[in-house]
């Protein structure tokens, strides 16, 4: 038995559920699994389909993105996951998905606008899109410098990762997070759902509005914070 | 055994066909069913994922919005089902969810035009679209003044709700209803296939006509009123 | 046993195919499959789930749209099957569902324009569709007038209900045949995939081109006529 | 037990992957997968459906397209096969689909642009679109010649068909192929994901740019080439 016995199996049933909630197409999705005690994460093995996966294949990787347990490689954005960890303390969970719709918008290259409650119930912003990296970062530590470029496009917007906990990576696709492995793949089912009713808003009327403060304000409190009143 | 086991598990089984009919994901949605005889309604319990739901857990609510029964917080949008269960008295379910095409609509603040007969077999005007309340309205008892933002915008368009059962409400998401949960149910669906033909139909021919008159009544009495003949 | 056993099957397994292929929602389609020698055809009963359907509930009716056999109330469209088969000698089998895309073209009455080999395989024009008939029509016997519109439409083309087995009513949804019930549940399910291109080919060029008539002929060709060289 | 078991189960296990993955309706679709020492290869017979499909039915063809075994008739398209193995000599599967909106893409006539990482990991230019063929060419030995239009247009864009596994034809559909019919298979669901996330792409920003050079090189690289790190 591992002594990270605990976070490889949430991050086996984490992955799991991506093909179940038709958010990856074969490999092209990833979650890991942090133990902020112990410093490592458990990702997906890169390349392996998921109906060969188990929890035994999940690899253990420490914040600098070195390889502490598995006879597997792990999954080619394990960097990203790492810097991430490394410097937003709260994430307990990471997904990286090429999902339809979120990739779409990424690809465009457009923050998602908020337009409607379904959106803001779960963040109080557009969900933003970092632009693609510079050639330089490209070619050097390029999955190391993504996760650079998604804080910085946090940073510049003033944006707290534990208040939004999703972002698309302009000309790729989406990245979400979360207090646990579970969350963030809740987080990556919300983000399809909202880029998919975004496009159908806009197509239906050119100039849909974004939501009014007010209604924003009040659907996310419903979800968040003291006064909350949602769920058990 | 509860006093309210007929409606419980109403409820419970109406709230189970949302996920078959793929109109929520995850918790977001919820179904009542109305006792009329003890003025009480059964509830999906707030944020409670579909897969977890029993009878048991349904929740009982008074048409004032308090709990009579049940360990469980009731969903958040309990007193939107009260407020219209007191005042519309022939309704015996309700539904909210935020299903794809719905959404999108209601995000569009535009009413669905009636484009042809699957929206004429079901109502005889275009699926009305309720503007978002006004910030006083919202920052108060939000929930309770939803009820009657559907309501007046049924007064306003002169609608009665025994022949129109749904709406949009604007920015947010449809709610419909009907003589029993399952009926409401059923007509969330509905709405949801119409919504879908209508933007592919505005899609297609951007001039795209309202259907005549002729048709609209046709066959809405082929399915409603003293002549239909649809059904056994 | 029945005297119409043979195609109360036919009907009863074509019926099923429909939410199988998922062309419809609920109760939104039937399947009728006629017996030539007994002057009769069977057809799902009005507003019956597809889950409660048995052979037994199959009900038969002569191709003047009376009842011959059966302890329900047969579809609502009864009639316009009963009028094709009357007319059109050699169908076996009608089909009419408001399966999405279908439903979307009619809705926007417009003839879908033959962009591809995929219509091609199956008919060298554009699928015709029939206007809305005039209010006296409507008002008057209804479905019966509904079949009369199918032909006139067709005459007024001059197209061959041999060699076309599909069209779309204008405001209303699709109608397919064939020589049995089961080929018309395949055209039914061709018209939907041909739809959804259609609309797809069109937002990705504006100025997308129909098919030319040398691909047209060559691919109706491959599969119909003398020559054909599809299937076994 | 044939000589050409192992192709005729290689052919049957892909072909079954197509209905799988959503990528054919009916028979609208055919595998081959070669064996490269005999000089064959095994494909679906024409116009048998999915579930009718065994191991004993495959057809085993030569590269000249004469058959070599079975009882069956050999696809409509084998002629395409057989010319693309003969010429193309590393070929070790080949798929043809009439997938959704790939075949949009190729009814539209437009190449699909590289918009995004998801493309980039599969090939680094936008997935070519041949012109329909002159009308001799249709009228003449209209497979065998698509097999032509797909290896000139690939000559005309100095196209290699070791790098770039997948093409439209103009007004027909896609053809995909790989080292194996798995791997062919592959890249067809590859080109349906990204032929929808282009259109999307598209809707969402009409002005939406193709991916930089730098990108391209990059993630293409990632899955292949010497410095490849993707995968184990």
């Amino acid at each position: 038995m591992s002594n990270y016995q605990d976070i490889k199996e949430q991050a086996y049933i984490a992955n799991m559920q991506l093909p179940k909630l038709g958010l990856v197409l074969f490999t092209f999705g990833n979650v890991s699994a942090a133990d902020r005690n112990k410093g490592v994460f458990a990702i997906k093995p890169s390349g392996v389909p998921y109906e060969d996966l188990s929890v035994e294949k999940m690899v253990i990787v420490d914040f600098d993105g070195n390889t502490v347990e598995g006879n597997l490689r792990s999954s080619s954005d394990t960097k990203t996951h790492a810097v991430l960890y490394k410097h937003w303390e709260d994430i307990g969970g990471i997904v990286h998905t090429h999902s339809t719709y979120g990739t779409a918008w990424a690809q465009s290259q457009r923050a998602i606008p908020i337009f409607g409650t379904t959106h803001a119930d779960h963040l109080t912003v557009d969900i933003p899109c970092a632009p693609p990296m510079d050639d330089e970062m490209i070619k050097g530590n390029y999955e190391y410098e993504t996760g650079f470029q998604i804080m910085n496009h946090f940073d510049g917007l003033g944006l707290s990762y534990k208040e939004v906990e999703m972002i698309l990576v302009g000309n790729h696709a989406p990245f979400t997070w979360g207090k646990t492995a579970e969350k963030a793949v809740y987080n990556s089912a919300v983000l399809e759902a909202v880029a998919q009713m975004a496009i159908l808003t806009e197509q239906i009327n050119a100039n849909a509005a974004r939501l009014k403060d007010s209604l924003i304000k009040k659907h996310y409190e419903r979800k968040h914070g003291e006064g909350a009143y949602y769920g058990q």
